[in-house]
């Protein structure tokens, strides 16, 4: 009927379904072989999510794939990337191709990847080595300080800190002309480095292991901004094309690294630049005198990347939903890896498969059909940009906006077994909470998700008291362009480490050959009962959503958001925006506009639910509750920020956690030598958030008053 | 009920109750004094509005106003704007002050503003005059061709072809360095100048007559692009300002026009460049040597006008709906005037107030509430870029674009008494069609509004055979940020003339001191009645898509245009098209997509007429019908175009009748010195229409399908 409801039986027994033993197989499958985007391994994934989907007795209403023609990079077939120690009188001295050294038989797999640095142009630049931290804007700008000519060098990094794509970039402004990318064991590792304290033989990063990954600055097909990648599509000139690193780069490990790194001449790098190599990490430029190279020896990268238009595919499977058919719960993961990416993407895959066929059971039983749609998707090229995900909202943009409840994504469902993570707008913490307070925690302790997660990550909230600390949504993942670019609440659930136990970046075998099923089952989740948590707390969150009579998406949730920005803006801010006659009075105002609207919904709901609403009363709020995050978008704010047009969560390169655009704004004008149109700009993007809360208040407000 | 349909019985009573003697007392109060915007009658006028809206036994559900700090332009005071001729030894040979002789006793109204060229800056320019027909470019190009030192000349141009603005930014182009706008006998008095033949003795405008206008190229408060003239908002620096004149201008009366153009030298002007003045038009540069003035003489002008920030109010008048008090039907009119503005706005206004009393009396009565809210609005500072509209729909973007099912402008509404005119985006083709079928056509012809109508202007469709002609929508009055920059499917309508008995560009005292209400009264509309069928067709069109249980909007009535406008790619441009290789496919494919999907959603709709069916389902239906028009809007297409979103009905400025994104693109590519680029940006274009169409059919596809 018009007035169903979640039903709580259902839950339960969704709950009860979901099984680890059947995400272990599931992950097994689909981790068995190297499946980069558009790769025959890749396509036969395609069949097997369309296989599942369209299975007569475990399977959705129904299924499809959508292709789009993609500007995808890949290193030579023929010619390895390689990186060479050349003397000065042009002998190699040594000659290494990045790549892992074969510790399980699947290193060597026919389809294995070798190692690069994905848009990295092609290119052989030959140049000294000098050591450039982690290739920030600032560390560049410190060697230069220490009087270090950049020019003609080849840079020699570390990943964390800035991009994969900034490490270039940055380093191709100071003159640089080669970068080489390593993982140091004090990043990833621990501190530790040798074979026998890594994989196979603990979760550790092998000395040969090298993290493959996109250094594209955007995401998105490169060559069809705001537009669907169909063939026929527009597509810009490649000389047209921002984002790509300048130079050529390379990935390497951190065994390759250390020979390098170790032989450097020149000064000690400070302190905080200094690794767990085993050396003091010198800054160069090139090889001191008593090491293992010839003084004056440079070093040659010779890089083979080319640019390849391929076929690339999105999955979805649809349910469609028995009250609102028009109402859109979105749940999605990538499915392409960069080598048999167990843990990166198909932990998550595994989970989505085993959410599909519990619900696919129930709904071929004609148990049950959600009052709303639920579309799973399987994104294709994830790992070159977030590619199929942001075609998907570019092609669909209109239907998307309009009816996309919110967006639920579980890329990496498993990085380690302590407690869960969250990220997402505030209007789906409330979903979140409501769902890990019912399901018990894995491992001993008795707890429930929720519990045990707030032993891990908190916050006080002065609305709430202490609660689990939810996370924002940068472009980590598939969920950008739903929440930058169409402005749909999202969300992003993963279970993760104990930050008392590691400080690693991320898991160690992260983007290499060693993320393997045997990797995650061994060091990760041996009982895959993390996995089966995150597909209970996921699949509770997706039947709340999909199911609830009334949306269970708190917009007052966003007061603490606005106060935290406003605050930051008040202490930081605001004597230097006197200065310049600018005054955040008009943001207060805003600010407990929206406050006093979000709070007056919310009694307007609670007063319905009492009252045995009609359907269209319960339709009217839950399209307020829905679209808020709409109204919170401004596709003219950051017109120089490719899809990101959430006033909220654009990137903020400032110091100040306040609104992204007058925070970047403010940095920006306070620059020594600029001028009234970089203040212009502060009271313009001042005025855009003003603008973007009252507009948000005025849809929150009784919709008969206008 | 939630199924609360269209009554027929009170659609009936609504017409009947439309009293042509009460819009006349309304027209009669509102043009009873001059009220330009900001003015302290246009106050009063404020003031009126609530109190009839507020009204206990006649008024709305609630009324209130709200404020806008916006930047007008208006003539000094204290220094009157003068044209004078000034001899080679700098005496006045001739000195002349435009504005309108007192004909009735009304021109000398204390706050009669005396004519000027709103936004053209303040100056005293002199040259020789030139005489540059309508001021187009090719006009000034051909000027240029035929000899002509444009540099340092004034030119004297008359209205019509292009905008306002236009003609002095295409003149400064040219080195010319001030512009006097006249009105030419021949394009608004079918020729006849003489006191005898005009005003008060016709309908015709007395040689004294001056159009004041707004010379602002764009529209929306020039300050604050993309904003809410609040306060405290954002202003640009007035050095940033585009789409000023910049050059002074100034609009002058015939009379005066005819002693400069009468007088010049130089070659003759072409035939299609002669007006009504009763002289051979020469071109100038200069005046001839047996004329009223010495040879050598130069024209200067003196302008004072200056920039005003002034406050500016809308005032809306709310009618709650009783089934979806969040759908809004919204029907607005501007307030202010250039003087008394008895036809320009008032007769609009007259009507507006007539068909809220009427729906008011019903509504206190309890006889009726409509099932969606109705939002009755009066604009302010409309002549001055549609001011009031456009900031109203900056500030409340979000609700308006999530919740409007449409937008009914009635500016003038009575041209002249011969037959309905109605401009329209596609779907609201039938629900005027509907109501106009029902409404006697005032006189005495005994036919319906629609059956007189299409005997005045008429097409041959091909889906429904000889039907009434629609126009389209501009930016010619308030509608434009509703359809353009929201995407709201928006209509205008008025009665109009019979163009087989006039070729007026519009009335002859349009924006003049003699538009009064005796003017109206004894040459527009003497009973009324014309008024009265204008009241009638809104209010019925407006009692439809505020009571019809399914919205009276027809998608597929989109096809023709479509199919026009690819008929229009194929003919003209497809050849051209083919040799830069981009083809047409894509779009023939997608204007397929459109009408299949829009077909199958009337078939559906249809079939749910007949099945009883259930609130959700007739809100879903309704949902794509409402937002079909916004599936075509991209802010991303036309950055350059302010406002300008949507792609079907952005200016096309191109010769070539098919989407303007494409059109335009074309056209420039098509110029001899343009390079790979701009073809390029003929293919984006192409792709960018292809998405929107694609987007819209996706969007009007079953809902549960995705
Ligand atoms: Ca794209
Ligand atoms: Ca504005
Ligand atoms: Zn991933
Ligand atoms: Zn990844
Ligand atoms: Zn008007
Ligand atoms: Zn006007």
């Amino acid at each position: 009927s018009d007035s169903q409801d979640l039903d709580l039986a259902i839950l339960d027994s969704v709950m009860g379904q979901l099984d680890a033993s059947r995400i272990r197989e599931n992950l097994r499958e689909l981790s068995k072989e190297p499946h980069v985007a558009s790769s025959a391994r890749d396509e036969a994934l395609v069949r097997l999510l369309l296989e599942r989907w369209q299975d007569t007795e475990t399977g959705l209403d129904s299924a499809k794939t959508s292709e789009y023609k993609v500007l995808l990079s890949f290193p030579s077939q023929k010619q390895p990337n390689i990186v060479e120690v050349v003397g000065p009188n042009g002998m190699v001295f040594h000659s290494f191709q990045p790549g892992e050294k074969n510790l399980t038989g699947e290193q060597v797999e026919p389809n294995v990847l070798q190692p690069y640095a994905a848009y990295a142009p092609p290119g052989a630049p030959k140049g000294l080595l000098v050591y450039a931290n982690r290739g920030s804007e600032k560390d560049f700008e410190d060697l230069e300080k220490w009087g270090i000519n950049l020019e003609g060098t080849i840079a020699l990094t570390h990943y964390g800190g800035v991009g994969r794509g900034a490490k270039a970039i940055n380093a191709a402004k100071h003159g640089v002309v080669g970068v080489l990318v390593y993982t140091d064991p004090g990043d990833i590792n621990d501190g530790k480095s040798l074979p026998s304290e890594t994989f196979p033989n603990s979760w550790g990063l092998p000395p040969s292991g090298v993290e493959r990954g996109s250094y594209y600055e955007y995401f998105g097909d490169p060559l069809t901004p705001y537009l669907p990648a169909h063939p026929s599509s527009f597509r810009l000139d490649l000389n047209n094309i921002s984002g790509f690193p300048p130079i050529p780069a390379q990935p390497i490990g951190f065994e390759d690294a250390k020979d390098l790194l170790c032989n450097l001449t020149g000064a000690s790098a400070p302190a905080t630049w200094q690794g767990a190599l085993g050396c003091d990490y010198k800054l160069g430029p090139g090889f001191r005198q008593d090491g293992s190279f010839p003084e004056g020896s440079e070093v040659k990268m010779s890089v083979h990347n080319s640019l390849e238009l391929r076929n690339s595919s999105n999955v979805l499977g649809i349910i469609q939903g028995s009250v609102e058919p028009d109402r859109y719960v979105i749940y999605g993961n990538h499915r392409d890896s960069w080598v048999h990416g167990a843990v990166d993407p198909s932990s998550g895959t595994a989970v989505l498969l085993e959410i599909s066929r519990v619900l696919g059971t129930l709904l071929k039983k004609g148990t049950w059909r959600p009052r709303r749609s639920i579309i799973f998707a399987s994104w294709g090229a994830e790992e070159f940009g977030l590619i199929g995900s942001t075609e998907f909202t570019e092609e669909f943009l209109s239907k998307l906006q309009e009816r996309t409840v919110a967006y639920i994504n579980v890329d990496i469902s498993v990085f380690a077994n302590a407690t869960l993570r969250a990220q997402g707008t505030p209007p789906v913490q409330s979903v979140i909470f409501s769902a890990t307070k019912e399901i018990s925690a894995p491992g001993p302790s008795g707890l429930s998700i929720y519990d045990n997660w707030i032993r891990y990550t908190n916050r006080s909230s002065s609305v709430y008291g202490p609660i689990p600390s939810m996370g924002t949504l940068g472009a980590g993942s598939d969920y950008a362009s739903f929440i930058h670019f169409l402005g749909i609440s999202s969300m992003d659930l993963a279970y993760t480490y104990d930050r008392s136990k590691t400080s690693a970046r991320i898991y160690p075998t992260y983007h290499t050959a060693f993320d393997t099923f045997d990797y995650m089952e061994k060091f990760l989740d041996p009982g895959f009962s993390s996995h089966q948590a995150v597909a209970r707390t996921a699949g509770n969150v997706l039947l709340r959503l999909s199911d609830s009579l009334f949306l269970p998406l708190n917009v007052s949730d966003y007061n603490e958001t606005l106060r935290s920005f406003l605050q930051a803006a008040q202490e930081n801010l605001s004597n230097l925006l006197q200065q310049h006659n600018i005054s955040l009075g008009p943001l207060v105002t805003a600010v407990e506009k929206f406050e006093t609207a979000a709070a007056a919904l919310n009694q307007h709901i609670s007063a319905l639910q009492k009252n045995n609403p009609d359907p269209l009363q319960v339709r009217m709020v839950n399209d307020q509750l829905m679209l808020l995050e709409r109204a919170f978008l401004n596709p003219r704010a950051f017109p120089e920020e490719r899809y990101y047009s959430h006033v909220l969560w654009a990137p903020n390169t400032a110091s100040v956690a306040t609104f992204p655009g007058l925070a970047n704004a403010c940095a920006r004008a306070q620059d020594a030598n600029s001028g009234s149109e970089a203040w212009a700009e502060v009271q313009r993007q001042l005025s855009i958030v003003v603008m973007a809360l009252e507009g948000a208040a005025a849809t929150l407000e009784p919709v008969h008053d206008f």
